[in-house]
């Protein structure tokens, strides 16, 4: 089949309503229609700039990073400023004094009479839903611990939409540590959601899949699987490319790192080997698993992916405020740009 | 009597065009019809954001934070964007290079070639007042030292305003440690400037209020005050319940901590004991002597303190600029919200 | 001969059209059409405050500071901001995650998605070169390791086109370590090609300045420069004092410094033999080299040098994102203030 994401979304509820207010601790408080949607309010935003430059006059977004991201931090804030919204918060080293025995839902019920909308980032597991469960005004994940991370996730299925026009109906080969690598576990479940989607999981035996991963694939009769530990040997079949860091400390022995860290990495010399329109994502920053030499080639989709990122969060940002985008139709299928 | 603290501004000067270019450094650099301009004008602009949010279109402020206060430059800064206006600042950790042997006077000399207006936090007492002395934009004092903090007073007055309509002909607890406490010294002076307050003071013997705010109590013929240890016994007689907290290192033995402790924390068993209408306050951040089960409470205003604390300062900093705020007329009365 | 830096413009080129995207890594990168020109436009923007509030709408600069430098940052963002412009980035502590292994070509790469032009701080040579070269998008150096400043040099010819209406014709005084102040090299060099200027070079033995830098001047048949150690016997020639910091852990043993301390610093007693029209710089921050006392003299111009600096960050950031500045005719001289 070859039904688009785009198309999953012609219901007759409405999913751009049901937005107002919702905080996103994780992409299960997300239809896929609201994620499809997404997609396409992500599409029109970047064809149409101006348009939306004024979207979220008056808003004011906080970001409260307990922890750096600055990618992340920047990519909320600027999404925010793009729609003529405002920003405060902090950053790592200068919430000392939020950290004043302070609790997450107070420091929250505090920033709540500042803001409009919060972004949060915390090093513990679980910091999101206390601190979306603490105000009515909506919390936006910006990831907690080894946990979740949903824009990240948006930004990934923007790019394939962005490439291919669809987020299913594509082999899509994810490579490298696949075992601790929370944005790949948050990737296919979210696929599994829309379906059709042949995964290839590309690791060593150290860094398999989790099973409850496996098992999510397993239950979607539209997705298969399979697991390789070879890149070369896959390449030439995969429409998308997901590509991760595999990290020395992860491995037993430094002989079982260096025997296999070649074979993860991804230079030109694999990529003569792959197809012409395949894409080749990373959720960054890289250290060395993609050679520099690839950032000309254009299946390099990940510096795209950080735009797409930015569009997708000005859409979840509006979405949530219920701000609406000048000029765009919730019901109307935008062409892949 | 009556009289509200709005009602002391019918006077025939013009308190809001002798704010303009005025430094707060302490509250006495604002007279107190200054004072309940102030409370008129948050009044407004708390029913009046659409009005007001281009009032200080054009501006900047500065929040030069020399140690980290996040709650309080957050307030400021939103503060200025509410109303227009944008930020430029550090906090704590980013100040390396002002700190690079660079006077306090020189540090203010160069940003006032940027800025409208500045918001300094500083840890040494009189740090606010050299940084006002040294140039000629408004210096308006986040805090310093131990010593003051008068927008915080500000935020306090404003709720016992929001709340009751007036700031005197008011039953005020004020319970904890009385004796480091410095909102709690801040207030009841200022307090005692507008008269009619009759003071309940609630703590330890070994945190009783200081001689000199005892002192400023008695000169007022208008105020009375007593002092007592148990809030249980009190509870019932008071329209104003301002808690703070009581740090466990203030006190000479650890048995004394633990006997005195329970009796100064807040919660649902004591509030039974309360006025339907009781406010509960506290400056925040509060750690455990304010059980969160009162959060819910119609009682807690402290949450709401944090808000009227952004209104008094979007008050102050539009006030010291000299930008009106359209619609706002100085001499009326405003019905308290 | 008398013509003003500003008249070297009256070409038939367009240096306004070149400034299109142009990143300025050293003030080669400028010709010395374009300096005028940014002369020209800081004096209009000085004048002309609400004309351009909104010249850079819909901007946004981000400001990666990988080391921290207030003054600077606060310069640029402030730059950005009247304009009309927005602002994201980092300053110091806040990079962790940036310096997570990642490569400044890498980053600049991610925000490039964000912004539309860079201004970047690091202690690293090279490193604003590397980052221009990854991006499109204009970037300009906020100074590198303890090579290039351009935008401080900016500032100080803006000071002296201000006060004197010219940056030639002029007899400059440099004052202090003439040998690792890069701020004095890189006026010197910029200074030499506008030409017709004399150097009095002021220093002990110990720190006299380089011989490329003696080069530069001697290869400029417009130029001349004298080397002296005393301050008080040339200062009554100058017109331009420009004092920078003499740091005792330049000197091989401390007699050497206590004996010469005294000799650079700038006081009431030696301004007293010094012109009236004379115009004190420093790049600011300052220790002792100048007198507290100097600041109220109408000779001391270096707080003017801060907001200078500010209008030509503006001239410039306005410049590379091909912003018209509205009102300014880019062919007409102006008048200076």
């Amino acid at each position: 089949m070859s039904s688009t994401a785009a198309s999953v979304s012609s219901s007759s509820s409405s999913p751009d309503s049901d937005f107002i207010g919702r905080s996103v601790v994780t992409l299960d408080d997300l239809t896929t229609e609201q994620i499809a949607l997404l997609l396409r309010k992500a599409a029109y935003i970047d064809s149409h700039r101006r348009e939306v430059a004024h979207a979220c006059d008056g808003r004011i977004i906080a970001t409260l990073f307990y922890e750096p991201s600055t990618r992340t931090r920047l990519s909320f804030e600027t999404a925010m400023l793009r729609l003529g919204g405002q920003v405060i918060g902090f950053a790592g080293a200068q919430l000392a004094s939020v950290s004043k025995g302070e609790s997450i839902a107070d420091t929250l019920k505090t920033v709540a009479n500042f803001v409009d909308v919060v972004a949060i980032r915390h090093p513990k597991e679980g910091a999101a839903l206390v601190a979306s469960e603490a105000v009515d005004i909506p919390v936006i994940n910006a990831g907690d611990g080894g946990h979740m991370h949903p824009t990240q996730t948006l930004a990934d299925l923007c790019t394939m939409q962005s490439r291919f026009g669809r987020i299913n109906d594509l082999t899509i080969g994810l490579c490298g540590d696949l075992t601790f690598g929370r944005t790949v576990h948050s990737l296919i479940e979210t696929l599994c959601r829309f379906g059709n989607v042949n995964f290839v999981l590309i690791s060593p035996d150290e860094l398999k899949t989790p099973r409850y991963v496996i098992d999510r694939i397993r239950e979607t009769p539209s997705c298969s699987y399979v697991e390789v530990k070879d890149l070369v040997s896959v390449i030439g079949d995969l429409d998308v490319l997901y590509m991760t860091r595999v990290q020395k400390e992860r491995f037993f022995n430094e002989d079982d790192y260096l025997r296999l860290r070649d074979t993860y990495i991804l230079n030109e010399d694999k990529l003569r080997l792959a197809r012409k329109d395949m894409a080749v994502l990373h959720p960054l920053p890289r250290v060395n698993e993609i050679s520099v030499e690839v950032d000309a080639d254009p299946r390099a989709a990940y510096f795209e992916q950080v735009k797409n990122g930015m569009l997708m969060r000005m859409a979840l940002e509006s979405s949530v405020l219920g701000d609406d985008l000048p000029g765009f139709d919730p019901n109307k299928k935008e062409v892949a740009a």
